[in-house]
C-alpha cells in the first residue's frame, strides 16, 4: 500500500520505528532453543520452530507499538525451502497483527528479470491462466546499480497494486562511501546521483501523504549525507537503518525528518536482543526497547 | 569450485558458452503446456511441472555440449515456494549431469547479512549444532553497490568451500550507463572504479588457472568498455550476458577473452527459444542454437 497508509500508522502509534526482524540463531533466547530441541531433536525443523516462536513473540509483543516491521530476506534464504516458508508465515502472521511489512530483499535486475522480481514481491504471478499474489508484503527494497531498467518495473507493480519500494541511495555500513560517496563529472556524489534519479522516477506518483511510491534507504550512519539527501529529496520517504546498535543517536536520524514527518527508522538487534543487555524477559525487553526508542526519536524530531 | 574447474570443462567440450536457464511461462512449448494441463488442470501445479520437463529437456538436449548453466533467480521466485522448491530440483539436475551452475541472484547486503546470504548460496549453515549445504551451486552473482562489506563475506564462504561468484561490474541493459559510466574524481568511471575493487578483492584468491575467485559480469553489448576492462582486469574470470538475442555478436564478445580463455558467454532465449524461429521440436533448435553459437563464438576468439 501506498506511503499513507504507512504514515497513517506512524501516526495512530505515534511511533516512526520499524522493527528489523533479522533471527540470527544466536539472537534467539535459549529457553526458546531448549523446548524446540527436546520436540525435534538437533534438526533443521528445530531451528525453524524455535525461529517462529521467537519471531511471532516479538510481534506479539510490539504490534500495539510499531507501525511497521522489516523481515530480512537473508536470514530466512539462509535456511533454504524450509526459511522461505518460515518467512512467508512471518509475513502473513504480520501483517495479520496489522503491521505495515517492508521485505529487506535489495533485489535488482534488468528488464524481464527486474519484471519477474517485482511481479514476485509487489505485483501478482500469471499462471497458464489467471494471476496471483505470491507474496504478502507492503514494501520491499531494491538495489539502483543497474539503472532505470533495474528500477521501473518495480515501479510498475507497485503502482498497480498500491504499493511502495526503497531504492538504496546511501547505506548505513563502513564501506559505502567506496562507490556511493565517490564525487562524479556532474559534481556530484554518486549516491547524490541516484538521489535526483530517484525524484526523477518518482515525481508521478507522489499520494496523499507527499511522498512517491519510490522511497530511499538512508543511513543514519551517516548523518551529513543524511541531511543533504533531505533537502535533495523532499517528496521521498526514507528508510533509515543504523539507528542504536549500529551507532547513530536520534539527533542523527532527525535530519532525515521533514516536520516531524517522511522518514521510519529501523532498529533490530536493539529490540530483539534487548533482553540480553536488561535480564528481562525477550518480550518485556523487547517491548521496552521499542518504547525507548520511540521517546528518543520523538524528543528529537518534534 | 574454483574458476580451475570451469576452465577444464569449457575446454573439455571446446566452447565457452553457459546456457541461461530463464524459464518464462511464454517460453515454454505448448505440448508441454497441454500435456500438464491435462494432468493438473489451470494450476500453479501445471506451470511448474511443464517448467521444470522443459527444463530438464534443456538440459538433456545440451549437457554433452555445454560446461556451465546459469538458472535465473527471478524466475523462480515469481512462483513463490513452488517455483523456489522447482529451481533447487533443477539446480540438482544440472549438476548430476556434470554442469557447473552459475545462480544469477545479483545478492548484495551488509555485514552479518551478506555472510548469511554467501552461506545460503556458497558455503554452509550452522543449525543449533553442525551445519549443512542448503544450495548446491558453484557459483553466483553479486552486487557491489554497497563496497567491500557487502562483498567480501562472500570470498570467505567461497574460499572456504572452493567456491566462485561473479560481481556486477558493467551490465548489458540499455540503462546499464545511468549509473555505471559516471566519470569519478579520479578520472575513471564508476564501472572502472568497481572493477579495480574487483582486483583488488580478488589478488590472493587466483588460483591454477590464472584468474581469481571473483569473477565480473561484463556485458557483450558494451564492447568499448569490454575491451578496457579486459586490459585492467588480466586476472578475472567474465560472465558475458548480452550476445544474441540482446544484440551483440562474436566480435563484440572476443574482446572479453584472453588468448581465448578468461570468459563464458551466456545466452538464454537465443537457445531456451530456438524451436520457435526454426520449427523444430525445442530439444533439437536448443542443440543447434548451441553448435552454431560455439562455432560463431569460437571462430571470432581462436
Amino acid at each position: 500500500m501506498s506511503f499513507d497508509i504507512l504514515c497513517e500508522k506512524i501516526a495512530k502509534k505515534d511511533n516512526p520505528t520499524v522493527m528489523g526482524i533479522d533471527p540470527l540463531p544466536d539472537y534467539i533466547p535459549a529457553d526458546i532453543i531448549e523446548r524446540a530441541k527436546a520436540l525435534y531433536g538437533d534438526t533443521l525443523k528445530a531451528v525453524m520452530e524455535a525461529t517462529f516462536e521467537y519471531c511471532i513473540g516479538l510481534v506479539d509483543a510490539c504490534a500495539d507499538l510499531i507501525p511497521a516491521v522489516k523481515p530480512q530476506s537473508a536470514f530466512f534464504e539462509l535456511f533454504g525451502l524450509e526459511g522461505e516458508a518460515l518467512m512467508a508465515k512471518i509475513i502473513d502472521y504480520a501483517k495479520n497483527a496489522g503491521l505495515y511489512v517492508i521485505l529487506d530483499v535489495k533485489r535488482g535486475d534488468i528488464g524481464s528479470t527486474a519484471a519477474a522480481y517485482a511481479k514476485a514481491y509487489l505485483g501478482k504471478t500469471a499462471l497458464f491462466s489467471g494471476e496471483e499474489f505470491m507474496s504478502n508484503v507492503d514494501s520491499i527494497t531494491v538495489n539502483p546499480y543497474l539503472g532505470s531498467d533495474g528500477v521501473l518495473p518495480f515501479l510498475d507493480e507497485a503502482r498497480k497494486f498500491d504499493k511502495t519500494f526503497f531504492t538504496l541511495v546511501k547505506t548505513s555500513n563502513k564501506s559505502s562511501g567506496e562507490f556511493q560517496d565517490l564525487a562524479c563529472e556532474n559534481g556530484i556524489t554518486l549516491y547524490e546521483n541516484v538521489a535526483k534519479k530517484v525524484c526523477e522516477w518518482g515525481k508521478d506518483d507522489i499520494t496523499a501523504c507527499g511522498f512517491s511510491r519510490i522511497g530511499a534507504v538512508v543511513g543514519a550512519t551517516y548523518p551529513m549525507q543524511a541531511k543533504k539527501l533531505r533537502e535533495l529529496m523532499p517528496n521521498t520517504f526514507f528508510l533509515v537503518p543504523g539507528y542504536g546498535a549500529q551507532g547513530a543517536t536520534a539527533q542523527d536520524i532527525a535530519v532525515s525528518f521533514v516536520n516531524g514527518k517522511g522518514a521510519i527508522v529501523n532498529s533490530s538487534r536493539g529490540i530483539m536482543c534487548a533482553y540480553k543487555k536488561t535480564g528481562e524477559n525477550y518480550k518485556d525487553a523487547a517491548r521496552n526497547a521499542v518504547i525507548k526508542m520511540r521517546d528518543d526519536i520523538n524528543s528529537a524530531i518534534k
